[in-house]
């Protein structure tokens, strides 16, 4: 049952437990350094749908029929699905899994959604009101780029601040306690955070102050510090974004220069594949979480690792009518039981 | 603590309860049938702001401040808040609540959205997870005509089947147990259903579905039938919809109609404001839930009832790439201790 701990923590003493997960990306997130990790990359992007949105709708579809594959489980015994994504009105989630019959909780968190999603999920399986929750989200470069920005056929000119919206879906099947499977071990849900950032082409400048707001609630609230931690992974903030998050972080006297790393920063190389400031968008920590990271926990390298989930809460509309991007991150700890 | 009951009904025995609750609403909800239940009512939909977006962003600060004042709390005492709206990226509730500095949870369950909220806040209550959470949702005919149909000024005519956003908020705040006050027995969260309805302007129609899957599933799962409650509220159906409804269930021997109501025919008054097949949208069912339902409670009129909210989980994208309305919904069973 889950314990509050300090004022924005949630102690999870059941230690959920990622009993399964799955990776599914695209030809440019393969061709990245963490390429070899994902379940499944698709050459055409496309995946041979006739539109980006049922192609990104797809990839959800695919990720959580092999999460639940890989955890051994059938669609009847997982209880809730938390999913959610980047499209208007989270088509790619309701689309994707409208066919999967396990009762959905629509959730809108931006790029931090798949923290959100765990998190959700974590606490429902640590209360007892699931013995199994599924965790899913999605990003596709191409319905991100026609709905956020310009269509692809215009060729609009990236800024050197903008990110690079991955091609990629992550599910994660949460469950009771398993030996050898990473925990859930805390929670940190965030506050929206404002400081007035304006340019939708810098969204890791309009998420780094509610990263390094979690983040000190934290450590706040559990006494403890970020040489507690094998890895601090924050996504996505990208270049920009990494460097504002550690600025911000020395003015409270908190260095994380050691062992931080940004799923934006991971995704791609930054030299050979011209993303200009890094990866974003939710498939972006999904697909790195949901392969990468919880299998390099199994592998004994990360025993004790902060995942952050950090969401720009803006759309064209908002950002049209001048308004500035307010920003959100949510802190999930996990480890090796 | 949260436990089980059959397949997908979760009961919570802690008997989390609703301590405080508000709504705002419009001109034209304030001119129909519920008008005297409203907390707040602006004559001048644009709240003085100077988009429509900006003007429901409000309408969601105004409901939450106003439970929380009545429920007697501060917004440091609030845990979570649970919160969606219809606007792509829910900027309504990212805009209007990011200065409550209440960590905050993202939902997406279109016009199910005040269901989803008021159940996961009351499932973390009952959890222990949290002393008090905050749900809130909201709509607004303006910004929903422009995003989803036509620009107003377009002047385009209405199918009969259509229904008429309500401009509306509700915000109910979740506790532990507290006398005289509503309580959340029980919640049944819906899987997707998706019959094939492809018109858009015949929502109710996409969503009956659900609608009978999620009270067939409640019924099923805690052996009753709709006898035993003296109200069971749907949220938005509408008069197309409430028809489908009543007409799916019967053929599965289960009889709503002494007892059935639905916000979508209640908020309108159908002969004289010309809103065809009724009322619909997040705000809908959110300020008749959020005045009229808990204030008839309290004065003992209706004892236990089923609150069933209902959404179509499309956008325009998908309605123009050609794809079905799946629907969704999500029940909440409250009654008073």
């Amino acid at each position: 049952m889950p314990r509050r701990q300090g004022t924005y923590t949630l102690f999870l003493p059941s230690e959920p437990s990622i009993v399964g997960y799955a990776a599914v990306a695209g030809k440019k997130e393969k061709e990245g350094p963490l390429g070899d990790y994902f379940d499944l990359c698709y050459q055409d992007t496309t995946l041979g749908e006739d539109s980006w949105e049922k192609a990104e709708a797809r990839m959800q579809t695919e990720a959580v029929n092999m999460a639940i594959k890989k955890a051994g489980l059938s669609n009847a015994s997982i209880q809730y699905i938390f999913a959610g994504d980047l499209l208007n009105q989270c088509i790619s989630s309701s689309f994707g899994l409208r066919g999967l019959g396990i009762p959905f909780l629509g959730q809108y968190g931006a790029c931090s959604t798949m923290a959100q999603t765990i998190a959700l999920s974590a606490i429902l399986v640590d209360a007892g009101a699931a013995a199994y929750c599924a965790a899913v989200t999605s990003s596709h470069f191409c319905s991100a780029e026609r709905q956020f920005r310009f269509p692809l056929e215009y060729g609009g000119q990236r800024t050197p601040t903008a990110q690079w919206t991955a091609t990629a879906s992550g599910s994660a099947i949460l469950g009771t306690h398993k030996r050898g499977a990473p925990v859930v071990s805390a929670v940190t849900i965030g506050k929206i955070t404002d400081l007035g950032i304006k340019d939708a082409a810098n969204m890791g400048a309009a998420m780094a102050p509610s990263a390094a707001q979690t983040l000190t609630d934290f450590f706040t609230d559990t006494k403890t510090a970020p040489e507690d931690y094998d890895l601090i992974l924050t996504g996505d903030l990208g270049s920009v974004g990494t460097a504002l998050l550690k600025e911000l972080l020395q003015k409270e006297h908190i260095d994380i220069s050691r062992n931080h790393n940004d799923c934006g920063n991971m995704i791609y190389d930054a030299k050979k594949q011209d993303v200009h400031a890094g990866g974003s968008g939710c498939g972006c920590s999904a697909s790195i979480v949901c392969s990468y990271l919880f299998q390099k926990m199994k592998e004994g390298i990360f025993h004790s690792v902060l995942f952050l989930g950090t969401g720009a809460l803006m759309s064209p509309t908002s950002s049209q009518q001048g308004e500035s991007i307010p920003g959100i991150a949510h802190l999930v700890h996990l480890r090796m039981a």
